[in-house]
């Protein structure tokens, strides 16, 4: 963009809603976006920076005045403080640390305290509490001391003298209430979550339970914060982006598509490629050991991509369930075996329905005996895909591995390399070779 | 279960919250589940049957006494009441209705007004109005009169006589306001979604803009109804299991894993399996094409499979990635040529990297000629199988199929054939066959 060209972007952007401003600006390279962002007016550009990726907000930091950056780190809410800071070089950071005020740095420090995927870097230290014997009156002139700095006002937290936490009070249920009752005859039962577990569950357990606030406590069982629901759907979003990614093989960008340098793009996906290149080379060394068989018959390297095809995408079938399922609590590492014989039986339920068609269309293609092999192939290469495909997701999670990134290339190595041994067994046999 | 374990079952189920009742509840088979919510208190039960997924509430209704299901139904929000009419028989679904008092009747005819997959049919009809011209003290005095019933308290929507939405206000901003303070001077600009707009872009929105409610309205910009963030949450989490699923292969169960049938599961995969079988027939006729070529060099069936793999594998990334890209938001139908540009340019890029290695590898393994078939098919397979991969889920955008359905059989025929073609005609070029 050249220089002139600012006035028009500004009026592009001026008539925009924050969302839409958003939006735009997630389209750009970084050194347009950082122009475009310059042209906001002050208020506005606070609210976008707050909402913006903080993988891009590090990159606008770098386009931006030390001064106008202090200023809109300052107006993030701690947990958000947290995420940019994580993306930003170590000097950078510190220097922005030191630039908040002694609050806003301690409830920075809590959060930067735990570690990376923990739920305690996504919270907010910031909420209001309440006691089990204080009144529904002095309770709410609580919540209204805190209009401007707690991160939410809707859900009041009740805790015990040593900040136990004891219940959880919706403002609803407050103003229902008559003001001199007590806390602890309309507070409800918490669910809640240890700061140190991992974000991606507590996320998951605080969409399930359709609350608006998790509360987050240490191992003594201490309030030390909240999770918001906005910020729990920002955190599956997120997780959801890397288990779609690394199921079709390649790491998530952690950018908007348009807002990734084509290097970024491929650096993303080569080393998963490399991978399962390398795997593949199995297959190359299978098809070698059966040379012979294939000279003989020329025709069985016909049906090698259909047959690897079909185990690959049976066993990409039962992966994809169970790592969806594991995603959302509905199996865990334990349901192994329960697993393992539903997918055998799906396997050779779905082989037997495709050997038999393709023991028919292959038999009148060609002949009867190279219809036996595909049927019988398709059989078994189903029934072992599924049971493989099925597992692997399992075994990943059980060695704490991504289950997605654990299961694909095991897939597509050693469900392509066992089909093809079935193959070649299946045929050398039939066919007497 | 025999009929003395119910008992036993009570005693497990009656310490459990009702998050973790609803877990335990999602791992029985159909039977099961209904004689174990069965022992369920009353109170429970209500809780309990609010939260299951619509199609295990249809198949508990099946095992209740219709007193019992009358009760619930009258307990479930207008949306939720839609959603599980879905999943029952008409006759069971008229009954139900009937049995509604005339206030919930008409509050679900308007949710059931909207077409399957629009907002209309997910958002509540009960909210909070307010006039820019009323005072704070009035507004606060209507949200203390539906604090039994509206769906959400914490964001009043502001219309004018017409019903036509003109603002929004948090209870935080009405309750930090002086009573006498006019509305119209603190509400902020609404954001909403047309009541016939498809429900996950609706719901991403409501989650984009990080708001608690989402205001629909109709054509004429009338309010109808809110869509809540929980709401919202819900709508994501099943559109991103049918994309995940789909991007699998597969289609989504709609029931959590172990509380499906094996032979439902079967039916979700086995159209998708038959489907990419007969497009891989195609890869069938290509070798068959190129049978003479194989009888004179064998060899070339060696690197089938690691040749159709890697260019499927490539052409899945890209797909992915833009999959995702859309369903954020990120990437719109209208940017298919950037796609395409940037895509051809990572395809080359890999291309070039994996093609250098294959060269290398299969070079010394076998003899140069061989690596300089094997490494400039690479080459040509990642730039067509990126470039067609990143097409394929803009144009099914484009032509409104699921995106990622339209991708995945058309990667795995057209790529495979095309992969092919391209490595057999380098090969008889190069060998001079």
């Amino acid at each position: 963009l050249a220089t002139n060209d600012i006035a028009a972007i500004a009026m592009v952007f001026h008539p925009l809603g924050t969302t839409e401003t958003l939006e735009q600006l997630e389209r750009l390279n970084t050194i347009d976006r950082a122009l475009a962002y310059r042209t906001l007016p002050k208020d506005r550009a606070v609210e976008v920076f707050e909402r913006l990726d903080a993988s891009l907000q590090a990159d606008l930091v770098a386009g931006l005045q030390e001064k106008d950056v202090s200023e809109v780190f300052a107006e993030l809410s701690p947990d958000d403080r947290v995420a940019l800071l994580d993306e930003l070089p170590a000097s950078v950071a510190n220097r922005l640390i030191l630039g908040l005020d002694e609050r806003q740095r301690a409830l920075t420090s809590t959060v930067l305290g735990y570690p990376q995927g923990a739920v305690g870097r996504y919270m907010s230290p910031e909420f209001v509490i309440t006691h089990p014997e204080m009144s529904v009156g002095e309770t709410l002139e609580r919540v209204r001391a805190q209009l401007d700095d707690a991160e939410s006002v809707y859900t009041i937290m009740v805790t015990d003298a040593g900040r136990c936490l004891k219940g959880v009070v919706s403002l609803r249920d407050l103003m229902r209430a008559e003001p001199v009752e007590r806390v602890q005859d309309i507070m409800k039962k918490p669910i809640s979550v240890e700061a140190t577990s991992d974000v991606e569950e507590a996320a998951r357990y605080c969409a399930d339970a359709k609350v608006l606030v998790l509360p987050i406590v240490d191992a003594e069982d201490r309030l030390v914060g909240i999770l918001t629901v906005d910020d729990a759907l920002q955190v599956l979003e997120d997780a959801e982006s890397e288990d779609a990614a690394r199921s079709g093989g390649t790491e998530p960008l952690r950018r908007p598509y348009l807002a990734t340098p084509v290097r970024s793009i491929v650096r993303a996906r080569v080393v998963w490629l490399l991978v399962l290149a390398l795997g593949a080379t199995l297959t190359v060394q299978v098809i070698g050991a059966f040379e012979a068989t294939l000279e003989a018959q020329v025709v069985l390297s016909l049906f090698i991509p259909l047959l690897i095809g079909t185990g690959g995408n049976t066993g990409n079938q039962a992966a994809t369930t169970i790592t969806r399922a594991l995603a959302l609590g509905d199996v865990r590492p334990r349901d192994v075996f329960k697993v393992f014989v539903r997918e055998v039986r799906v396997g050779a339920l779905l082989g037997l329905l495709l050997g038999t068609l393709g023991f028919v269309i292959a038999g009148l293609a060609f002949e009867v005996s190279i219809g036996l092999v595909i049927g019988l192939t398709l059989l078994g290469v189903c029934t072992m895909a599924a049971s493989i495909g099925g597992l692997m997701p399992l075994l990943g999670k059980a060695v704490r591995a991504d289950p997605a990134v654990f299961s694909n290339p095991f897939i597509s190595t050693f469900v392509d390399a066992a089909g093809l041994i079935i193959y070649f067994l299946i045929a050398t046999s039939v066919l007497g070779l």
